[in-house]
């Protein structure tokens, strides 16, 4: 699978597909973009980013770029491809179910353009849950008459996308492949090898590749609930747990992470119920697991009642109290609302009565229903309470005594540990944090 | 606090006092080690090492040694230490509430042998949960009418010792410091640096210290009792869990842990009940802590079980089953039975009905009721399973084509993942392992 003789198709234009299809023209492939949104499709063509994320703004190839396809038509960019990578979302339904419904369309779509007896390689880049890949994709080839060795091969290789983090982008993480052909998986080595500088693995059967990519969230989602669970404990004793983490954090083999009013965005707080469910599916406990999705699931539900003593303690008549929500997205210098606890946070806010405001230098369309955005920080006055739910630079950075003289009550919680809260303080911040006493 | 100065006193001469004690000592103070026990003060007297801990076999200075006291008296020692190290253990009751007694019974030792107006500083080394140095140790000061600050101060400097590791030994490991006096703290930075290589911090109140200790122990708890949790549900799925754990390790911030029959030893499994029942006193939950106690905790009799399905599979008659326990010690190249799952393992079996043995090249005292325990391994013979418990070195390279000449049915379970088992299958042992379908 050399770059001068392999086409590569990437199903799926969004803030992975984008920047994988951009990595594979780059390291000189032939490369087929498809997405089913007319509105991404055209923007792409135009060499402008639809997907949010900063860091793919420089990245569109310009239009008329040789060696690179985008199209709406999956029909007509199979045919072409010797790859096809498909990188759609794995969301999970309301009632906290794995909704495939993308993974079997786009893989419905793809199969029915396959020409036959190419043997080209599916790859799904999906996050999902062991066993998925094949229950969901081997239905339809036997529906479709297509034979595993002949017309296709399936494979798994997860993307490990870190939104915002640009020094683990698309080209610099390690990839693992699970393929039910040793062969084939193999040649998938050599393939991504050629997108990435860092390790790529081939680790057996699809399902390893899948649990891999699960458990590496799931582990997350875990370390993350640990350390909010001991910033509920730890108040109660009078300490603070960031001056506990930090000082565990001198030892040599403890893993810091930082407690704050919520985990977000598409992969931590959905990946665990995949792994619960398959669990649950085969008669086996996830009891701990599941704990910690509950902890972390109940951050903003107790920070917002954290918010309403503190609002109750200073007095804010309970019928006119107003709380900003400074960043809404789920991370830091993203602009994605996907999963985020302010939502949650907000909801809870809301539901008592209590008028809620945002402003997210990230993001500008309206977000929920009953919240107030702001374009500028300089429209937000006559708030109770601000809350700091995003660690955006740009809401760190924010002028802060501007913000207090426009206060009505001046009081401050930092839901991330990050602001300079002695200094807040001098400034005439009435300063709270997440598990601070 | 300068060495030429300044007189230590260590109290309980045990895993973590003896090398702390030889360590200043080393570092150039003048030093007395104090224990109750006679048998350790006469052994420690004759340069000979009762821990049990080969590592410090070498390092217990020879008899006549200048600078060196070691006593069964407190009352004879405190009056000429500038500074007091307490290091006695905090077992836990079978109940499994955190036992104090140790650390009441020392300090009251250490507080009647003050002379009294010498402000000498007695530092707790013992794990403890939060709030227990001032808890325990405060009222024995107002009864025996000490003042802080002037005739004594009290600080909490946990060890960070790790048993069979000696990269990371008393020297060579970062302190934290908790003192409500910020200038003894200072000072006793300044001490410890004399000691350990590594970052020295004074991090302030007690409480802060205190915590940072349990929660690192907390930590491992929740990672380990992930992979183990993780190691019952794959094998329900067709698929390995370390395969599964080695691919999720090519990803830049995944933590490699390794599923077993248990977790044990003196802090893991003891650590985590001195936080939830921190936690419980008032009256916040410590679910996810719980859930993860439970998992590692119930996994030896979850491995009996395994074993026991073995050995019934096999046809061995339920009457006359045997299985061999290979190691006893709860961590490889260490000889401490202390909370080892060895011991509810081989209870589970032996409440069955099934026959025990056990072989321990770092043990060799009887260990438990009912288990027969071989003082090599060639006296093992007619087993029906041999389970490896302990990754002691001796255990992987022992003579494994002998002892399978020598069992009756040539089951094996590796215990700890790191058996070659494709190596051991062909040499015709019939292999299975912790987390393997």
């Amino acid at each position: 699978m050399e770059a001068a003789s392999t086409t590569v198709g990437v199903i799926g234009l969004g803030y992975v597909g984008l920047p994988t299809a951009i990595g594979f023209l780059d390291a000189g492939f032939e490369v087929w973009g498809v997405d089913i949104s007319e509105r991404t499709v055209a923007m792409v063509r135009e060499g402008r980013n639809p997907t949010g994320d900063p860091d793919v703004d420089d990245l569109v190839p310009a239009p008329g770029t040789p060696r690179w396809h985008v199209t709406t038509s999956t029909a007509e960019a199979v045919p072409h491809c010797d790859v096809v990578l498909v990188t759609v979302p794995t969301p999970v339904t309301h009632d906290l179910q794995p909704d495939l419904s993308y993974v079997e369309s786009a893989g419905r779509a793809v199969f029915e353009a396959l020409p036959g007896g190419t043997n080209t390689v599916v790859v799904l880049e999906s996050t999902v849950y062991p066993g998925v890949t094949a229950e969901t994709w081997l239905p339809l080839l036997e529906e479709l008459g297509l034979k595993q060795g002949v017309d296709v091969t399936i494979a798994y290789c997860p993307e490990r996308f870190n939104p915002g983090d640009p020094a683990h982008g698309v080209r610099s993480v390690a990839r693992v492949i699970g393929c039910v052909d040793a062969d084939v998986g193999q040649a998938l080595v050599g393939l991504y090898a050629q997108l990435t500088s860092e390790d790529v693995r081939y680790v057996g059967r699809l399902e390893v590749a899948e649990a891999a990519k699960v458990i590496e969230n799931v582990q997350r989602d875990l370390n993350i609930a640990l350390v909010n669970e001991l910033a509920r404990i730890f108040p109660a004793l009078g300490v603070d747990v960031e001056d506990v983490l930090s000082a565990a954090a001198t030892k040599w083999n403890f893993h810091r992470y930082t407690p704050g009013v919520g985990v977000g965005g598409h992969c931590i707080p959905v990946d665990p119920y995949y792994m619960i469910q398959r669990a649950s599916n085969v008669g086996v406990p996830a009891n701990l697991i599941t704990a910690a999705r509950a902890v972390n699931r109940s951050m903003p539900v107790h920070v917002a009642g954290v918010i309403r003593d503190l609002l109750y303690q200073a007095e804010v008549p309970a019928k006119d109290a107003r709380v900003l929500l400074m960043g809404w997205s789920y991370k830091a210098e993203v602009g994605d609302p996907r999963e985020t606890p302010a939502e949650p946070l907000a909801d809870a806010l809301l539901e008592k009565g209590v008028r809620v405001g945002t402003w997210d230098p990230h993001l500008d369309e309206p977000l929920m229903d009953g919240v107030t955005v702001h374009a500028s920080l300089e429209e937000a006055e006559g708030y109770d309470l601000v809350v700091l739910v995003t660690a955006h630079k740009a809401c760190l950075e924010a002028d802060w005594t501007a913000l207090h003289s426009r206060m009505r009550t001046p009081i401050l919680y930092d839901g991330r540990r990050v602001l300079d809260l002695e200094h807040l303080a001098n400034a005439g911040w009435q300063v709270h944090a997440v598990g601070r006493p």
